[in-house]
């Protein structure tokens, strides 16, 4: 059915300060969540330095690979900021100034000193692209095709998602649920095993952990369709308790 | 110069629930910091699904490119947990039960229900590989020449890392040093140019951000050469001084 087909995004993180570990990523996890709402799955991330030919690479992997690319960071005004550049390279395209992004920041920037050659730098665009808005700091995203330029900043780079919402096309969302079981994870192997492989489209991911004393596990359940979720959930809470095991139904 | 080489590390985390959002990844920033101080650079970072062809083609990839490779994540006792064979893949040995491995994990359960299959999964390495310990919960990390394949729990991945300090050669380790300054980065972007062109074997990083009611930015500079780096602070701090700006020298 072509209503099932599964759409699939990259993402690109560009940023020496990730790699360096001087600041926590908090973009993969916003907008993986973000995507499955618009029924589309994060099938890989790639972070990057601030280095022209490793986004180049990784932009035409990313972009070959699935329907969208996603990449942050490396969109501002200093000399690192070079992300716009290198995918114009992978594009095979100029970079140009966008006059409405021009226009943007010619009056985010009035009252704020004027623009200069460094603020200007954030109105140029791979030739051919389209803005995306930001309301926050005037510099907008960028849109080539089904690639999507965002900010690297996380609360900044949420406002970019939200003029995004609904854009986008995607498939099914994915499902899930995640049942708790105060267990050994490796006591139920079995039972996880066949039971993912008693339900099609379905996966079962076993996530441990060590609390209160006590040795359990989140089992987190996965699917396109409602009823098989459902169906696979109900079979694993009665494996599960059948084993004797103590099962919260909503997860730990 | 010999000692001037630079040592590079990728690393490839395995997990769906990465890429699905449910969990907020923490092993980027605490091996990229781990691997600072063992003077090797972390140079790009994949996360990738739980599917076989996929972590096959990322460890290939990630080796190829650096002098270490690091994986956290899918070495536990369940269906999901398949690095162990996708990285035999990828070297092209078979995957062996380590005999020191499985007295560690009859060991450890021996008063927990004893080993049984699933737990004896953890006990599988590729061909060839040697263990990193695990103080918490029995099951090895594991070394195969430059691989290192880790837990993905991020507290046994902290315990594993410990067990390998200083055991890796690296090379000189990045120092940075971080100069705030309530400016708008747009403002001094020539001067942020300027004085990395003017400092070879530094680089400058600008880290905008909106705070107080205020716009600031930390510039954070890396160099493996303290005099460099020292210099090249120095020259920052004055030219933003002369530039009228306000300096907060340990960052914002």
């Amino acid at each position: 059915m072509a209503g099932d087909r599964i759409w699939t995004a990259g993402l690109l993180i560009i940023g020496d300060e990730i790699l360096s570990g001087r600041t926590q990523d908090k973009n993969v996890s916003q907008i993986a969540t973000w995507l499955n709402i618009q029924g589309i799955r994060l099938s890989e991330v790639r972070i990057v330095p601030d280095v022209h030919e490793k986004i180049v690479e990784a932009v035409n992997a990313l972009r070959g690979d699935n329907d969208y690319l996603f990449t942050t960071g490396g969109i501002g005004p200093t000399h690192d900021d070079i992300t716009v550049d290198a995918i114009a390279d992978a594009l095979g395209v100029p970079v140009v100034v966008h006059p409405k992004a021009r226009a943007v920041l010619e009056a985010y920037y009035e009252s704020r000193g004027g623009v200069n050659e460094a603020r200007l730098r954030m109105a140029r665009v791979p030739e051919g692209a389209e803005l995306i808005e930001n309301r926050m700091s005037g510099a907008p995203g960028i849109r080539h095709g089904n690639i999507f330029i965002l900010a690297g900043v996380p609360h900044i780079t949420t406002l970019m998602l939200e003029a995004l919402s609904g854009t986008i096309e995607g498939g099914k969302p994915i499902l899930s649920r995640t049942i708790g079981c105060w267990t050994a994870e490796s006591e139920v192997a079995d039972l996880l095993r066949e039971t993912e492989k008693a339900h099609e489209g379905c996966q079962v991911g076993s996530y441990p952990f060590f609390r209160e004393g006590r040795v359990g596990a989140n089992f987190v359940v996965r699917s396109t369709e409602p009823l098989a979720l459902e169906s696979c959930c109900g079979d694993l809470i009665q494996g599960l308790k059948a084993a004797g095991r103590e099962v919260v139904p909503d997860g730990i």
